[in-house]
């Protein structure tokens, strides 16, 4: 009986979120979507490698193409069109990456899937305190999608847990290391694949999270 | 600029809703869900219709595939091992064609493309007093999905509204006639495509409003 299901994106955050959950629950499924970004066959990588460290089996992995998120736009994760932009510092604009109501989505497809399973929790490796500028990270955010769930499914007895949201990125590597989550298998960076581009606000507040708790990542960047 | 997007999944309900927005909006943007449900090929075919009766520019039609859904399962319109169960009269029980949170799965795309397109306002044709049984059909569940709009996207100013949402199914049936809704174009049994059951839930739920309507349903039933 599957008891949680986490999100995992191949990120650092949904890496340690999982990390955490498996100190709560013996039975976890793990599902990824894949919304057609750039980066997307590396985190599919990152996702498989991560559920072998956390001994998932194969039928409890979920893998989800969500490419016709593509159609609908507007952000540089999924435009061509767009470029990604480098981080300029400025936490409080909605960043180039923001795709309108993603989390809303990826939520709603994992709370369905849950559901099917008995599952009754639910992770998400969301962040508040390093991405001021998402309005679907904000804790009131996800407060008011506990409340959506408790109104919209049959027992309305799934709960959206989000263990790193307060953090700092300092905070999660921190956490992270604690809980022996394998770092080297998670990936950040929005533009390159091979190796992390080191500029892209993805991986700026990866390496200043690194750089504050005072260790190495251990992912190769460029240059 | 377009002001509304309409959720037309090729229904009765739909159709009324999205007759109800063209009273109040000029430049309106229809969005069909293929879920991949037993009558997808059917529905699409009424949303192109529905489409052109109300002169929707085909750049603001969209379709997304939503195939995935059937990976989920857990429910008679998406999995095929489950047989589509005949109305039992039985509306306090949640129907076996129910979807996990297969709502707000919908609304967040929605309301994803709305932010893209700049639309301020959502409709979808859900419909509680002849649905009870589903938990995101309840005026409560929508009050919580608002909410959630509201903290979500950019601006906090995208509008879900559910016109028929306290109409009878008879009322939902005047309604569409006084605004001259083309219910011949319109599609509601779950079960087949040629001619309509007469005996699914769905049928079942069509065909009284139209009796008590005191009107003639245009389409072919079955036998």
């Amino acid at each position: 009986m599957i008891e949680a299901v986490v999100l995992l994106s191949g990120g650092m955050d949904s890496l340690v979120c999982a990390a955490i959950a498996a100190t709560k629950h013996k039975h976890l499924a793990f599902l990824h979507l894949n919304y057609g970004q750039k980066t997307s066959a590396k985190e599919l990588e990152c996702f498989e490698k991560i559920s072998d460290h956390y001994q998932i089996p194969t039928d409890h992995r979920k893998i989800i193409q969500m490419d016709f998120l593509k159609q609908i736009g507007g952000s540089s994760l999924t435009d061509d069109n767009i470029t990604v932009k480098n981080y300029d510092g400025d936490e409080s604009t909605i960043p180039s990456s923001y795709v309108p109501f993603r989390n809303s989505i990826i939520l709603s497809l994992a709370v369905s899937w849950a559901e099917s399973l008995g599952a009754r929790h639910l992770y998400i490796g969301a962040n508040f305190e390093d991405s001021p500028g998402y309005p679907d990270c904000r804790p009131e955010y996800y407060k008011a999608f506990n409340e959506l769930v408790r109104l919209g499914t049959k027992d309305g007895d799934i709960h959206v847990h989000t263990p790193v949201i307060h953090m700092k990125k300092s905070e999660i590597v921190s956490e992270g290391l604690r809980l022996k989550a394998p770092f080297e298998m998670s990936w950040s960076c929005y533009a390159r694949t091979d190796k992390a581009c080191g500029v892209c606000d993805s991986c700026a507040l990866r390496m200043r999270g690194f750089k504050e708790a005072q260790t190495v990542d251990p992912i190769t960047y460029q240059g």
